[in-house]
């Protein structure tokens, strides 16, 4: 894993189940993430919080340190047991902020939770990626949040909607370099 | 004014001209809110956050420390002059989440700001009110922003969508007791 | 009360009882600041909290709104009965670094959580007042709390000892207007 | 490196020159912390915060991941070279109280800053260490922040003393295990 290998928040609903399609498909957007040698942020705790840090650990990628975990609470424990790194905040909601200051968003499903970072990511000029077809990221998957401008130097600014973790993960590889450098005012 | 006046938040675009229709609806909401007795909180700054306090100062029914700016900055005088008792944060946009702890919060168009104060709201169990037709305040009306159950008291619990000032804040006579006693966990 | 009365923080131990001499000082001050045209900003709960804004209702120039309680919690009933606004944050903690953005900020005793807020208040070159003799603020009062020179126009910046609550509302009176000015950069 | 290795925090004067015996002795305690298989947290800029992410670098157990940098901006270009991950929160001073989460504080030194993550990390329960001698950290070394009883079952807490990198990390080694079974509330 590289010094300074960008930190890219997977975001979701905390309560879906081990056995469903969307906690298969948030491991394998970790999985996949971490084979590029991206750190994985997420909330910290269940659901696609959960299996985006376990999809993670199984790359052959994985090292200590590509998972952390941004928890509303006071409790380091109260991460979930794939979190590498617990960074307990005392913020409650308030660390949805923290998250959507990764260097990229990816939104899978979600209910107003996701809703809050994907909003605030964009505010803060950040690569927000959303899947489409389900939850607040299908709802938000190919639009413009809002008419604000973000960016004169990216014409095609928006959330981009994907289907499968690859096409996520290509979107990262391919358009993070282009927001980091954005973001700092270069030209 | 009296002493436990409930606070309402008027949030939406904060670059809407003096001119538009939308600065004129909200300083008619702002008007007619404090009318009723309500405090008008605002994120502080200009459009809809300025037009809410103006209109609020117009209320026959004003009284100083009507109108609050929850402020993102350090400088109180960064406030609007409409703005009765300045609330700088230091937060930043983290100051969206101290807005969406208001009783009840009004979302009034708007953009990738007010969309996260009205996911927060919801998140925390507040009364929300939203304008139809424009921005974000329109896309949520009438819709509810996740299936999560708030209160199983209040069944058609909902982002509840208005075309005027007027029916907004009658909805907030007719259902503010029953969100505040809901958030209490009375029966 | 004026538009724009300033708001002045009251902070200090929680847990200091009804009988006690420093709930009564506290009462004294909240008072003071009233008579003056001044808003009280407390943490909202209890102690020392409670009783500036006790005693601000008992000042013949209160009126509703003059003051403000901003609570760690999300429940604005959490407020002491003397506070006029609560404003929730859900921020826990968090909730001091709010206070410590008030234009002046009083410290009355205290522990590790006012001297967080003092520390604070301090870092964003607010005026900063302690009683001595007593906690926290016994311990700060009359110091500097780190050599970094806020102003350079204000060459005996310091946190101002006082031994009374009279002597607390001369100071706030005399120099704010002088911190005010600095901190807009003015000369 | 561990998967759950604990983040300790390293708190002080962000404009110590490099020459300097406190940036010397930050790097050591970075290092040695790092030798001892856990991560350094620090507020991501210069001085100390710089001085400890370096020494960490240095240490032979050192992975990428080690260091963590709790920026209060928005750009994680923002950190010191040092820092492995970046954690912008847009925060500002806000996010002093996310460092004060980490499973062990230590001072070295450090003005209003260093103070407020002092007080804000003994408000939380945590293990806090303060390097005797200089600043913030040499005022508190030894004493207990506020007369609140922690933890029963930790009859010495007090904010522990050392005059060493090698002394704070044996504090580290030997007292952390029980700080963090008192936090969880177990016998």
């Amino acid at each position: 894993m590289k010094r300074h290998a960008a930190s890219i928040a997977v975001i979701g609903d905390g309560t879906v189940d081990e056995g469903s399609e969307l906690y298969a498909r948030a491991e394998s957007l970790g999985q996949e993430l971490c084979d590029q040698g991206f750190r994985v942020v997420t909330g910290g705790l269940g659901g696609v919080m959960e299996a985006a840090c376990r999809g993670a650990r199984r790359s052959s990628a994985w090292r200590a340190g590509a998972t952390i975990g941004v928890l509303p609470g006071h409790d380091p424990a109260a991460a979930n047991p794939f979190v590498d790194i617990a960074v307990p905040t005392g913020l409650g909601h308030g660390r949805n902020l923290v998250i959507a200051h990764s260097e990229a968003v990816i939104g899978l499903g979600g209910g107003a939770g996701t809703l809050s970072e994907l909003a605030l990511a964009w505010i803060h000029g950040r690569l927000v990626i959303a899947f489409r077809g389900v939850g607040w990221s299908g709802r938000l998957a190919g639009t413009r949040i809002d008419e604000h401008v973000r960016f004169t130097g990216i014409p095609d600014d928006q959330v981009f909607g994907v289907n499968t973790p690859d096409e996520a993960v290509q979107i990262v590889m391919a358009r993070l370099p282009f927001y980091q450098a954005a973001l700092r005012g270069e030209p």
